[in-house]
C-alpha cells in the first residue's frame, strides 16, 4: 500500500501547446499501477491545456476553482469543484482556467 | 463527452460488512468508460468500509474529512483530504472515518 498527499509529489511542467500548467504523477506505473495512472493538474491564472484528441480516455474530478472544457463540437461548458467529466478516446478536449484562484483536477489515464 | 457533479450521482447503500457506507458511481461502463470506473465513496460517523482483498487495485484520492485506512500488516493509517492511496491487487484493506466530519474519497477500480 503507498500512501501520499498529492502535494508532496513534484509538479513538473506541462509545455507542449499549453500554458501555465502543471502535473503530478500521483500514481503511476512506476509505483507499480497496472491499468491507469492517477496525475493532478494545476492551472494557474489563465492557463490552459492543449486543444487535442488522442486514442485514450479521460476520467476527471475537479479539485478546485473554476474552469472550462472545450467539447468535440467547440462548445465551452463552465466546471467546478465536485464536477466529473469523462472524455472517451479521440474525441477533441481542452482545460482552461477561467477563475482567479488555481484550477486543479484529477486526470486519469490507462496506463 | 460527459459532465456532471459527483452530489448529482444517486448515493446507494453499501451493505455487505460495511456501515453507514453510500457509494456514487459517478462514471461507469454505462457510461462508456472502457478501462476503469470511477466511484464516490462517503463513509458517515463512525462508517467502515468492509475488511477485505480482491484481485483488482484501488486507487483512492481522499476529498473531505478524516480517516484511517488499514493495511495487510494490520496497521493503521491516518488519512485526510488530499492524500492518495495505492492498493495493489489482493492486499487486505478497510477504511474507517475516524473524524466528526462525513468522510468522503474517490475510488478506481479496473472493469
Amino acid at each position: 500500500m503507498l500512501i501520499r498527499n498529492y502535494r508532496d509529489v513534484a509538479a513538473e511542467d506541462v509545455e507542449e501547446d499549453a500554458e501555465s500548467v502543471k502535473i503530478r504523477q500521483v500514481i503511476s506505473k512506476e509505483d507499480g499501477a497496472p491499468h491507469f495512472a492517477m496525475r493532478v493538474f494545476e492551472l494557474r491564472l489563465n492557463g490552459y491545456t492543449p486543444r487535442h484528441s488522442h486514442e485514450w480516455e479521460h476520467e476527471v474530478f475537479i479539485l478546485s476553482g473554476e474552469g472550462s472544457v472545450f467539447d468535440a463540437c467547440g462548445q465551452e461548458h463552465k466546471i467546478r469543484k465536485g464536477d466529473v467529466v469523462f472524455i472517451p478516446g479521440n474525441e477533441m478536449h481542452q482545460f482552461k482556467n477561467t477563475g482567479k484562484q488555481l484550477f486543479e483536477f484529477i486526470c486519469l489515464i490507462p496506463i
